[in-house]
């Protein structure tokens, strides 16, 4: 799922992303919550009306920033008090507020408030979270199924847990027993944990969750964690990756990032990234998109986004190719062994 | 023809002018020479294949930054020495290193280099500049002539002599006799003079042009401007102003100008203009493009800059219509009535 925090994914328009097969995009309920006001968005028609997206869209529910904006919020076991960090105003959020915010935008998929911490936090403060995110997982459900009119709409629940294979377990364990969800978040990683604990986690939750249902692993989007997540099990993403280091000028290729600002591509010819079929790389040449980088042009911005979120849609589905033919595992370990070996010599 | 000064028309992808039936940009010779340089562009095959557009680009020659960075600047009769706004290097502009410069770009028509002077500037003045250009276009001809592998280009003089209608006439005398020309351009206009005076050096400049050529006013786009300009015979224009104004926030209108940053239009779920099918307003509300600015969001410049150019597309095509239709003096009083009546109370 391509990222659009504010309404927006960013330098790209709708039409880009429908092109490039996009099935579903991630918005923000914190974000949108404070600017321009869920409020504001509902009397607009809602969040796909508002924005000019007729695809599903999925809300990351507000937990995420409990961890990234630490210093800017409180938590009790009601909720969390957090500081806007535009204005300083004070804003409370529940299980129930970021429900109501969820049906007030109309997302097809709700994630639920949750409590997420940094990835190398010791087990009782893993297990405070986790649990906290349980029991709010128990009101999010409450709140979300009390509403008779409300649109169809999905809430996933999160599983929390840190590093710690126990508490990985029992998340899943209380979340798949207390309802039959639609689809499950796997929440508190790639938040400062090492890599090995990340694979090891998603081997523990994706061993205790429903096959049958998908299984969105948030936060995480570079090329090679998507591979080693997919073959674990793992069925969704999303990341501001690909859009955030495309306004930065660098390029997903299946020979490595490509810093474009480098002199060396000056009066380079070839596309960013050879024999890919997106937008940019069917147009325009390494040369261009350096001098626009260089003159800071603006359509440099949405060439290098055009080109990661492809990249990253492109891979997403050989990888279900791959599934479908039963060939996953020989197909990302010959990717994952081409990656790593032109990564490591790469530009 | 929608400018494209550093290779890109700011904001936009060259698929949207050719979606918005663009038939024809701009690009700056000066800037492309400074960056990234029309021998790198010449390298990589010419500014249409560099830029990804396939239909014909007019180059600027320059001699609007003789206005323009009047402070960097020492005129000889040689040429013109810049000192350059980006890094201070001294670059020398002649005739002849411009019409270079325009076969480098491979650009369809090339600008002769001219001496524009401010727009109040006195006789004197404004006849020594005159007289310059004129012997500068014979230098631009005899330099444009002599390549025999030349790709098919079109040299346009340029018509100067301020706001002194004797020495307009002068101007179009001497190059009309000069040489059997492909289209004529008019400049040192819109640079500070008053309208009136503009519109009566648009009716001296083109009661003494060939009727059958076209007649382009160069740096004049605004809509009120075209329709004065149209009525007096000029059939091409450039401006940067739908993209600029787009950028910071302004949208052009049948109802006069939008600014969509007010706070009036936080809850408006109308287009920016009704009635308009650009890309722009059949799918977005002025609400969700408000927020766009209002969030620093890129696709609120990309939008704006869109719709200003689809409105002063969309406002020729018309005008052509009315010419074909015989109409073209009652369409543009109509038009110009509306206009301002509406602009006079408008948002």
């Amino acid at each position: 799922m391509p990222v659009g925090t504010l309404a927006t994914v960013k330098s790209l328009d709708p039409r880009d992303l429908t092109e490039m097969g996009a099935s579903m995009i991630l918005a923000n309920s914190y974000h949108l919550h404070l600017r321009p006001g869920d409020d504001l968005i509902r009397e607009m028609g809602g969040l796909h009306k508002f924005m000019g997206w007729s695809g599903p869209i999925l809300t990351d529910s507000g937990g995420f920033q409990v961890f990234s904006l630490a210093k800017l919020r409180k938590i009790s076991e009601e909720g969390v008090e957090f500081q806007s960090h535009l204005d300083g105003s004070r804003r409370f959020f529940t299980p129930e507020s970021v429900m109501q915010i969820g049906r007030n935008l109309g997302a097809d998929v709700v994630m639920q408030f949750d409590h997420v911490i940094p990835g190398q936090s010791e087990e009782p403060a893993a297990r405070d979270a986790s649990e906290r995110s349980i029991r709010w997982l128990a009101r999010c459900l409450a709140a979300f199924s009390t509403d008779g009119d409300a649109p169809e709409q999905a809430l996933f629940p999160i599983v929390q847990g840190g590093i710690h294979a126990g508490l990985r377990r029992d998340a899943a364990d209380a979340i798949t027993s207390m309802h039959e969800w639609t689809g499950f978040g796997i929440g508190g990683l790639s938040v400062g944990e090492a890599k090995p604990a990340m694979y090891e986690m998603l081997e523990v939750v994706n061993d205790a969750l429903d096959r049958d249902r998908p299984r969105y692993l948030m936060g995480v989007g570079f090329p090679e964690d998507l591979v080693e997540a997919i073959r674990r099990g793992v069925d969704m993403f999303d990341c501001v990756a690909p859009t955030r280091m495309g306004r930065n000028g660098a390029a997903f290729s299946s020979d490595g990032r490509v810093n474009i600002k480098r002199a060396e591509f000056r009066n380079d010819p070839r596309p960013l990234d050879e024999g890919c079929d997106c937008a940019a790389c069917t147009r325009f040449s390494r040369a261009y998109i350096r001098h626009l980088f260089v003159a800071d042009e603006i359509l440099g911005l949405r060439l290098l986004s055009l080109h990661n979120v492809h990249f990253l849609l492109s891979l997403t589905r050989s990888a279900r190719e791959a599934i479908a033919a039963g060939t996953l595992d020989s197909w990302s370990s010959d990717w994952l062994t081409r990656y790593h070996s032109r990564t490591a010599t790469s530009l």
